[in-house]
């Protein structure tokens, strides 16, 4: 094994898909590194690959199983896609979580809400302010994204300086949270960037990005002409929205009401941690009802169509006494994320019979974006005049794209999706290893691997039904006529005898008496013929393949 | 009963969502109407509601219990959301299907696919021929859309002309298929119009539609422009469109290969009926095997991402031996559906690993809608003069913002969502019935009702996991302590010693051990106290609250 240092990075999650974001650095002879982990993220679980699954995360196994050599986690600002697995993947790594005040804060709430100690989170101030972990030094570089404290890492190593952007957007004029400042970008790069680890999710968006102070215009003209109740939904972590819309409020003479635990978490704390001032007064919702509805404006959560958040209640009917009425307008300051576009449907059809005013953000005139556009993107590289820009945060079609971007600027870039592990250390990087990655859920309250099984045999039962059959075998192991069967999600047919059920039992009945003594000794055995049995019939019958279980009760002799 | 006559329109399905469109007229004294239906559509399932399900269609229960009564059904076009369901609904139905040349022979085939005598779909010819049945005359009117041989329906009736728009966009230039024609309409219109009936998908879209013809220069600067393969998927059913590819191919000199069961019944239905003319040779893809790869373009089924057709089969590998590779073209000429965007990124992905480049319609470059926007129906409100405008085909959001577009011009709308019963015959049409309407799966071979608790079983199971527990009590109504548990689809945690099984049948035992003689008598009683003990242990253990099902064998005395 050659003793020479190496300089490595491993995303394991977040390169390949918008979301669960876990990227891993590394430096020291091979085999025996000193690693830093970058954000523990979450994604969020759909009916069609996921059901009933709680959270999604990236699988640490490959960290976790080198856990003595983690030096650090670090968390660059606190949306969930960063920080949401912090509390249930701790266990494994047992490593200490560095994060600047607000984004610690949040980050505590996780470990404690997972039962560990927030002790474990380590508040750090902004560049040039730095942490020494191992062959490591990393700073919190201010950048603008679509929440307060959202910073870049500076990570310094023998083998050069890694800028990593995390997400982030271009904004000058972010309102809340640290602009987005060339000239601290400059200083940081000018002794030269090894690599820049670069945010893909926007690089199809061509044109350049919008501010945030872009949008104070046409929410105040909208808070102005509103007769009835306003009621405005956007991410619970884009508190420089909520502020905007609050003072627009404000201004039009309406009193703030925020609803949803996440809004009124994420204000609180942006308050206590003061990244947010100037934020007006607010009310809860049973201190809203004393207000007539014409001076109200409610903030609340649910932008994606949440089942269970403020909006989608509101839109069903009432929300904590709050209730919409013909002539209030609701207001989506947010941008509807790709998938959830069937259950916001659903909400906005439901506003609409109440003969609600919807505006949404079909014009861009009360939403931009928290990440950096094409030209933003290449305002970065340009900056940064790293040696190689390696593509993060996005599906594979995103890295590409990216990829090309720089290439087409005369840049070298690194397509590298989870599992790719980069030597950054000099030259063009290459891949010098590809590791498994995968994903982990938490079920309920265990985590769970994605390939265990038991996600797959959920989603079998839904598409497929599930037949339950019963038998009891005698002393001798023959049949005594006593098959059971239940039918759990296949249709019946009108026109079979006994019903589908009926016709399982008798044919499982038919199967049993005319086995061998060698098939009905044997437990196996059985359930193979009973197993094709059922779904031959339910297929000749009603057209579905059920997922078949058989029980099996032997009489003791 | 008052004897007096009326003309009624009570929308099955369509007005409410976007799909599965199903309308009914009828005219006649209160109870004994005569009854014609417009189209028998088709929507497509999800697997957040409709797991499993092969076909969602409206409940015709309304007019299937009063099928003698109901004098013919027609059908305005060939797309599954107007034709999908005849096949399987008509057994319910028994009245003659009248349909123009081209959609008739697809009407036939859906009739044979579900054992039903294709003979009872009779070709009628267009406007102004007009076909009499009971106190309709009905006329298919030429209008333009994504499919040859649209048709609006003109219904005349003792109360004056209805105007039945079906879907249509107002396209002077289709390409396939009649062209949309203000002097035919205002003809149509001159002796006044009592209800325009008419497509509300587009209203949100603000700017006038384009015309089919406006996509081909952009089509041959692309086909010219690139090298190695080219395959573009669309709408099978979207006949113009593939004519407007494929000649454009042909001009740069490709041969032309169809692939996919759906392009190619549409291409061969369309030539044989006359509706296509001089669509230019094409292969199979055995055929193109001998032709160079840059000089093919592969026509593909499967523009939403759909699993099994040949789009998704060539991102996933290879398709009947094409295969694509670095270099080549991949062409979306189709939008998206709201739903299909993550099944379509997942093939964006693939092709992008593949090195693949990919045109899609992010800038309208390459693919128009087949429906009116709303200048365009605006055009269609001036051109018919109607009374009223009743909004159809959309969502309640549609049907809403359509009625608002009428009236903020001065004009009459009524919003009749499904199940609205409305009297057209004079005045202001107003509600004098509400049906209940509803939904039909095709599950397997199956038709089941959307509320019969099959489906949502399966969702259960999705979400919750199953737990399966076979009891097997002694002639004397005692325990056993033979229980059996299988669990499928629920979490272990490593923590539990014998795992979840091993804990939850000690538990059962314990419970059965432990329960009276009187509890144990009742299989009932048996079921509620193991279901509660069950779901209870999972909980405590490991999150999750899972559908339980007790088979109970007891031995004979």
């Amino acid at each position: 094994m050659s003793k020479k240092n190496r300089l490595i990075y491993l995303p394991l999650g977040g390169a390949g898909e918008i979301g669960m974001n876990m990227y891993l650095y590394g430096y020291g002879p091979k085999g025996d590194e000193r690693y830093i982990l970058v954000d523990t993220g979450v994604t969020f679980p759909t009916m069609d690959s996921t059901p009933g699954v709680d959270l999604i995360m990236a699988d640490p196994a490959y960290i976790a199983e080198r856990a003595d050599r983690l030096e650090a986690i670090f968390i660059t600002h606190a949306h969930e896609d960063q920080i949401g697995a912090l509390g249930m993947l701790w266990p494994r790594l047992q490593a200490p979580v560095y994060a600047r005040k607000f984004t610690g804060a949040l980050a505590k709430a996780k470990m404690e809400k997972f039962g560990q100690d927030p002790k474990n989170v380590k508040i750090v101030g902004a560049w040039p302010e730095m942490v020494e972990v191992g062959p490591f030094k990393v700073g919190f570089v201010p950048i603008s994204h679509s929440i307060p404290e959202a910073s870049a890492l500076a990570i310094d190593t023998p083998a050069g300086r890694v800028f990593h952007s995390a997400d982030f957007k271009t904004d000058p004029t972010p309102l809340v949270g640290e602009p987005f400042d060339p000239d601290l970008l400059k200083e940081v790069a000018k002794d030269g960037i090894r690599a820049l680890i670069c945010d893909s999710t926007n690089v199809f968006s061509q044109s350049a990005g919008r501010s945030e102070a872009s949008l104070s215009e046409d929410m105040h003209k909208l808070m102005d002409g509103a007769s009835g109740m306003i009621v405005a939904t956007t991410f619970a972590s884009n508190v420089a929205r909520l502020k905007t819309l609050a003072l627009a409020g404000r201004e039009a003479g309406r009193q703030i009401c925020v609803v949803g635990r996440a809004m009124n978490t994420m204000i609180s704390t942006a308050i206590a941690t003061e990244v947010l001032s100037g934020f007006p007064p607010y009310l809860s919702a049973e201190e809203a009802m004393g207000v007539g509805r014409s001076n109200l404006l409610v903030l609340a959560t649910g932008s994606q169509g949440e089942r269970r958040a403020a909006t989608a209640s509101l839109a069903r009917g009432s929300y904590l006494g709050l209730e919409l009425k013909k002539g209030d307008t609701f207001l989506f300051s947010s941008k509807t994320i790709p998938g959830n576009e069937v259950s916001v449907a659903q909400i906005l059809n439901q506003l609409a019979e109440k003969g609600v005013r919807i505006i949404d953000d079909s014009d861009g005139r009360y939403h931009v974006s928290g990440h950096a556009n094409r030209p933003d993107l290449e305002q970065l590289h340009s900056l940064m005049g790293a040696d190689v820009v390696v593509p993060m945060h996005g599906e594979y079609r995103h890295l590409r794209e990216h990829a090309e971007v720089v290439e087409g600027n005369g840049g070298v870039a690194v397509v590298a999706p989870n599992g790719t592990m980069l030597d950054l250390t000099s030259g063009k990087p290459k891949p010098v290893e590809f590791i498994e990655t995968g994903r982990v859920y938490r079920d309920g309250t265990v985590l769970i691997g994605a390939m265990d099984g038991i996600v797959r045999s959920r989603i079998q039962m839904a598409l497929r039904g599930h037949v339950v059959v019963s038998v009891l075998l005698d002393e001798k192991g023959r049949s005594t006529d006593d098959s059971w069967v239940e039918v759990i999600g296949v249709p019946s047919d009108p026109r079979l005898s006994g019903g589908l059920t009926g016709q399982l039992e008798e044919a499982v009945d038919r199967d049993l008496a005319s086995a061998g003594a060698k098939t009905l000794k044997n437990d196996e055995s059985v359930e193979d013929l009973i197993s094709r049995t059922v779904r031959r019939l339910c297929n000749d019958t009603v057209g579905k393949k059920p997922v078949v279980t058989v029980l099996i009760s032997r009489l003791e002799g």
